[in-house]
């Protein structure tokens, strides 16, 4: 196996040419391995396994700069550069995240999970080597799909101006997470069956050198046309033909179902059943949506470029038809079209993770906010239990979308809320409305009526106490509640217990009235505290009588890391928080 | 004269061909005169005469849907759609806004100011016909400058699927709000030269129809080509050629200098000398950074297509020659390009207006923060003493940096202030920084000690008090020591005054001390409430003795506001703020 001797790329470059496919197929065996174990991205892996060979081989990273976007495709860059064991070694697994970390190697140059930075990146990389006068080479490696995000084409139309050994790798293999979506990708197409030739190129648009290699997955072919493009005098673009999945033939047949999965049999391809983690709010979304969109074709469902987190299987997506609007990677078009959509007079639900719609601030503070269009966000994974890789924190929404001017942003508790929440949503015109789709889904055992219109701030008092009020948003309410039993159950402290719904607008009389009667108010949410819920909330409890103590995050870039360490970390255990609420009633006596 | 006869665009259909052209020049004499006594977009306006008659002949508004770029170049629009007074009559000069606005009339269909929107909202407006099975046409204009941002491309990528009736005007006259920047430019300049024959077309390699008018300030021509397009069959580009600032010569010899402008003499061109405004922060930062840059090659200025912020003229950027960078509009792409830069070792000052920095917030997370780069980030014009316009409202500012993990945001009081952080800012190397540059610049007669170091969050005390403290943040530091001689003056109670200087961050020792050591807390910031810098404080403090009343304004989008009248409704006058500081104290005693 040469594999298992790849310490680093010199050891690439010491094989022999004929041995390199044999690599190539070891390390697809490996990732293959790896990935039915602890899940992955197993298609896009898959599909760039010789370039990645190919890049070690021509280029000497770390000295030649190497910036993949994304970088949820360098599975074999990371196997190739002194990490072969974290794929080849079961106990092993877990020792690199699924992502480019610059603390893991020095040939991650970026911590990168979002997509179409790559082109910007290497931009700067490669204008910081011509002032220092040094003379090394660049290299962005981009997928087709990420080249729909606005930055892409920002980064894009500024190469030209990016001096010598500046090479693009447009990766294409036909597919986004979903299928493309964009005028773009019918050039693309035309460039893969004209093998470049034909006379309108996207990139020559853009003042780009371009070179087209069809063979895509053949690594001799790789190195070659890699090699001329060594210390070229303009910026390139080399646009491949790869296939996504290649090598894995469940993969190769479903490459949307294959982008990420968890663990599966490498035999058979069959996906291991993970167990049960609460109500499927995907599911729960689409199967809600779909009947109403029927009765009413005014509601169009969007995404960008992730229909399944709103449970848009394509088959729904078929049956929703022209209801269903997929503008693939660009959540900024994203949020200006359904902007536009709710000013014209359509309901747009557009069904977006927390922390892609980062891309969109402005989008919704300028489009979405100052025009008070009267469009639905759905807000998924938005909790300290979503995705757990510090490119992907999904709970800085609050701190995003609380404090947006105009913006309804409410956080349902449960199931049965968060429908009643998008229908009010839908059949109402006066202001924007996110809602934050809850991701734990812990039971409560509080009888909550759920309202049929959230037109004005108010709060739900769930069980009515003294001394000590805590207020426990959304995902978080059922954790407000056992702090609540164990204050009773410890310590005979019988709390007011409160869902606030609302994360941009306060209810005011509620608080002004609880400040009177209440000594210590707690605020609990399931985000940062820096510019979250609860800082409203101690702002305007600020200059009357109760304390103030808010529970949530700190600010900061954990990786990888478990949500309940987190929360200990923060002090966020019913324990600590029990604990501290009696300290603090003492405290004020 | 014809302009002070329209009412409606249905006047304009009612002229004969001929005179046309008479009520273009008349609408330019118009636009001169009205921008020569309040200022206003004169460049732009002057170029899109013509089209805005040609489209309100050939098109039916408000049926029939334009949707404006940026729409800062509307004048002749609104003039044209009830508004003529509004540019003849001098008396009711203010009576429009610079920029659409649906309270203003029915045929401006959205409130705008940042570019790049038009093409995904005419999309949006477009998809909402179809779903409603409605047939008029959607027309959006877009100028070549605003074409570089990356909103622009993911709306034109998508628009291929955007259906029939939709139309976008490109208006090219080959300068954005400085020169052109990007590989673009050189396809629309190919375009031109070839009268749109160019067998390379950025517009059809995104697979949209295309069609090229070089007459593009004839008004006949304009409308011949647009009702060519009515209820076109797929979506089509009309790129016409303008040029900027026409029958106005000092606008043509200078586009630059007359994007926009203060009051002018309209015979001379010769601007009219504006009242002085304090210190002058863009002389300031260029005078300041070009030493530093000549005798450091690693700096880099980078501005997105607004260099006069920063003081950089066209003699200043020749003088920097490689060491400065415009990126053209293109935000995101200067804050990831910055990110790189800093990462590889360079020091990159990225000058930006808040309010457009909003477009890069993900970038400003993923990037540049994730990625602990040691950029250097300038925010202009935050403030809420900058641009009143509901969309350019710039003191959103602390909401989108202040919660930045890992940003450390610096708020100086003064020029001394200012130049220390910058300098302290570009000879470190452990984190990103954002300095906020004061826009007021209200003098201090407090003798503030400027550090050499901002490494470690730690506030100044400006004065030792007793019973109330009050922590003046930036811009505010001014008016946080009028309250406190007022305090003084009317009611004998000597306040703490501090100057936290960090917006990030918390100097939580100090702040434990204060709330040990005062009865009251006061901040004061220049920036909206809800997530802003004082929340913080009142955050931190919850749990301790001391109150907290926290002074800024509410989220929502004032137009044209009195900063001073602002003031006052959010009871930031110095009266307002004394008389409530000693009421709360009475009430804590």
């Amino acid at each position: 196996m040469y594999l298992s001797d790849i310490a680093s790329p010199s050891d690439v470059k010491a094989l022999d040419l004929h041995e390199l496919p044999v690599l190539c197929q070891e390390l697809r065996e490996a990732l293959i391995e790896s990935s039915a174990a602890v899940g992955g991205h197993v298609g896009p892996n898959l599909g760039v396994v010789e370039l990645s060979v190919a890049l070690h081989r021509v280029f000497d990273s770390p000295r030649d700069k190497i910036v993949f976007d994304v970088s949820h495709q360098t599975y074999a860059h990371k196997a190739l550069t002194g990490r072969a064991q974290a794929f080849l070694d079961p106990a092993r697994y877990a020792d690199v995240s699924g992502f480019s970390n610059p603390l893991e190697s020095e040939h991650d140059l970026f911590a990168m999970g979002h997509t179409s930075t790559s082109i910007g990146l290497a931009a700067g990389m490669a204008k910081a080597r011509d002032l220092a006068g040094d003379d090394y080479d660049v290299i962005a490696v981009i997928g087709d799909g990420s080249l729909s995000g606005g930055l892409a084409f920002e980064s894009l139309d500024s190469a030209a101006a990016g001096g010598n050994g500046f090479i693009i790798v447009v990766n294409d293999n036909d597919q986004s997470i979903a299928e493309n979506h964009g005028g773009l990708y019918a050039n693309l197409a035309e460039l893969r069956a004209t093998a470049g030739q034909a006379s309108c190129s996207f990139f020559r648009s853009l003042g780009l050198d371009y070179r087209y290699l069809e063979a895509g997955n053949d690594v001799l072919a790789l190195i070659d046309a890699l090699s001329e493009l060594r210390g070229c005098e303009r910026p390139v673009v080399l646009h491949i033909h790869t296939r996504k999945g290649l090598g894995f033939a469940p993969a190769e047949q479903d490459p949307e179902a294959w982008h990420h999965v968890g663990p599966f049999d490498p035999a058979t391809g069959e996906k291991r059943a993970s167990a049960a983690t609460g109500p499927d709010y995907a599911e729960l979304t689409a199967t809600h949506l779909l009947p109403r969109m029927q009765c009413d074709r005014s509601i169009v469902a969007i995404t960008a470029a992730t229909p399944y987190i709103m449970g848009f299987t394509p088959e729904r997506r078929a049956s929703a038809g022209e209801q269903f609007v997929d503008v693939g990677i660009a959540e900024e078009h994203a949020v200006t079209y359904a902007s536009a959509l709710a000013v014209a007079g359509a309901k747009p639900v557009l069904g977006v993770y927390g922390t892609f719609l980062q891309r969109a601030y402005d989008e919704l503070w300028h489009d979405l906010c100052l025009n008070n269009a009267p469009a639905t966000i759905l807000v998924y994974g938005s909790s300290i239990f979503g995705t757990t890789d510090q490119t992907h924190l999904g709970y800085f929404d609050i701190s995003m979308l609380g404090n947006m001017p105009g913006l309804r942003y409410l956080a349902p508790t449960s199931e049965k809320e968060f429908l009643a929440m998008l229908d009010w949503s839908l059949d109402q015109r006066t202001c924007p409305v996110a809602i934050r789709v809850p991701v734990l889904g812990d039971p409560t055992s509080c009888e909550l009526t759920v309202d049929a219109s959230y037109g004005v701030p108010s709060y739900q008092v769930a069980r009515t106490g003294s001394d000590v009020a805590i207020f426990a948003l959304g995902d978080f309410f059922a954790l407000g509640e056992r702090l609540t039993l164990e204050l009773a159950r410890t310590a005979n402290i019988h709390a007011t217990l409160v869902n606030p719904r609302f994360v941009t607008e306060l209810d005011r009389d509620f608080l002004t009235n609880i400040a009177r009667t209440h000594r210590l108010v707690v605020t609990i949410e399931d985000g940062v505290l820096e510019g979250g819920w609860g800082e409203k909330v101690a702002r305007f409890l600020g200059p009357l009588g109760a304390r103030v103590r808010c529970y949530g995050v700190h600010v900061g870039f954990p990786d990888r890391y478990d949500p309940r360490e987190l929360l200990a970390e923060n002090g966020m255990t019913v324990e600590a928080m029990a604990e501290d609420t009696m300290r603090l009633l003492e405290e004020i006596q």
